[in-house]
């Protein structure tokens, strides 16, 4: 079986997860590792160097069976170079990572952004199998997304497509981490739902939020915020609602613009219950034009936070996406 | 000479401008003629038929010269089979256009939707040339689009795509013909303009652009409006400056989704003269992402008018695209 499997690495900020898989994307092995940012670059990319090792270890086979590594990496980076531009979560800058990786295991390595593999491995092997024209958008931390046009990955003209945490979506409204005010990411992402029950909380308000958070203010997330609005909490259902409108108001606009065969929400915040997903679905329903909207399947993605990793195997069987 | 020409239509509720081109896209000869929607379909068609013959005789050739036409209409179609679905300015529901003028004709007749074919024309002969990735939004009496991907026409699952008129820009604002409130056509399209001018008026102020309209308030438009902010008026100042900033709203969301090479803009509204198009660059450079901004050129269309009827020749010529 030399050559019939590939390794799969998600890059992230705070952990790195590793697969193993053989040419159907089924998965051998896997292996979940803090990334260990704070060490320094070199570190980090012993730790991947180890974990595709560990998982070939653990998956019986022998190393030469392994044909190629896909890798998705945060911020903008040039995946023809395999070079990481920007990732301020790992404190990289210009970063050639493919050509590093390539040269410590021996075997051609694909990188690509880690919003559109994960956009990849949910249309490959999860959620979005076999839509024509998929958009991916992931809701956590923050806001990101990956587009899936004809099939392939589509990056735009110089590999920024899908910033669509960054559509404007309540003008004059918070500020986003980019500067602007009013981005999705601003009053859709975790970080906003966290930061405007925090708000609550330090007004006196907010006490369901705070009994969900354990009553510590230092605790209050988008989790708690979740959990207080799943048990009826008024002010928590206000902040979630407000959430999902505004995340419709998006994908509504996205529907509009590309009309996709499939939109697909991943990320932890998606999974934070019904509150949100309606509200979002109900503003998409008012918001997309019937014919856009007839074509559309709105759904939640089904991999979790496996899909980056499976995206990255994907890459690797099919550099080509 | 046989075969070399292509005639294309450019169908609007209004008017019928057709032209003759050779390979290369050079005009030969033009018509454009009323629609004469009120008289019913068939004296349509039989006018389309009829401004083909004469575009063909005014240039000299003979008709067998003419190989192909290409045909842009109105409202959703689709244009594998030659079908316009609905097209409520011609009073139009499900017309097998293509058909009836392929045979009328005796060639191949091919059709696509009116917004897609400007962008088409605009990217094969206008201010999209050679763009990788070009979305082109035409302002006028209402806001519509087109997208090039690849240097495609990119239509989206269902032919629908391309609808940045119908992207929310300002939630709770102004209802738009599709029923829903704050879409960009309802708060920047000429309608829109002259609307809200005319609610000025009827208030009792807007002097200036009253003036600008002859004193005539049903002579308010959009380009009386134009005209008295060029003319330094302070109310017709704030209404262009608006209609500005929506739009670059709308197209700094499109630059962050799709990283296009271009925008193009197009449209009577886009001729109304520097506010406008200042007031959304400014609102473009502010909300669009730095490295996709670097990678855009944002310019005004070079085709006025023409820019459908050539993109419906260029479809004649490679009706693949």
């Amino acid at each position: 079986m030399a050559g019939e499997l590939v390794a799969g690495v998600d890059l992230g900020g705070t952990k790195i997860l590793t697969v193993l898989a053989d040419r159907s994307g089924r998965v051998l092995a896997r292996v979940k590792v803090p990334t260990g940012a704070r060490r320094g670059r070199d570190p980090v990319i012993d730790t991947i160097v180890d974990s595709v090792q560990e998982v070939v270890r653990q998956s019986g086979a022998p190393f030469s069976a392994v044909r190629a590594v896909g890798v998705g990496a945060p911020g903008p980076l040039d995946q023809d170079r395999g070079v990481v531009f920007l990732a301020p979560n790992l404190g990289w800058r210009d970063v050639p990572l493919g050509a590093i990786l390539g040269e410590r295991l021996g075997m051609p390595v694909w990188l690509e952004n880690d919003a559109n593999l994960a956009a990849l491995g949910e249309h490959s092997y999860g959620a979005g199998r076999g839509e024509s024209h998929m958009v991916y958008i992931t809701v956590s931390t923050g806001v990101g997304g990956g587009i899936i046009l004809d099939g392939r990955v589509y990056r735009g003209a110089g590999g920024g497509a899908g910033e669509i945490g960054h559509m404007t979506v309540a003008p004059g409204g918070p500020v986003c981490n980019c500067g602007n005010d009013g981005c999705l990411e601003a009053v859709a992402s975790g970080t906003a739902i966290a930061r405007r029950a925090r708000a609550l909380v330090d007004d006196g308000r907010g006490a369901g939020i705070l009994a969900a958070a354990g009553g510590d203010p230092d605790r209050v997330s988008a989790r708690a915020v979740a959990g207080a609005a799943a048990a009826g909490d008024a002010e928590a259902l206000v902040i979630m609602r407000d959430a999902g409108r505004y995340l419709g108001l998006a994908v509504a606009g996205v529907i509009n613009l590309l009309n996709p065969s499939a939109v697909v929400l991943g990320g932890g915040v998606m999974q934070s219950g019904a509150v949100l997903w309606d509200a979002m679905l109900e503003e998409v329903r008012r918001r997309a034009l019937d014919s856009s909207l007839a074509a559309v399947r709105v759904t939640r993605g089904s991999l979790g936070g496996d899909a980056g990793a499976l995206g990255a195997v994907a890459l690797a069987l099919t550099p080509e996406y």
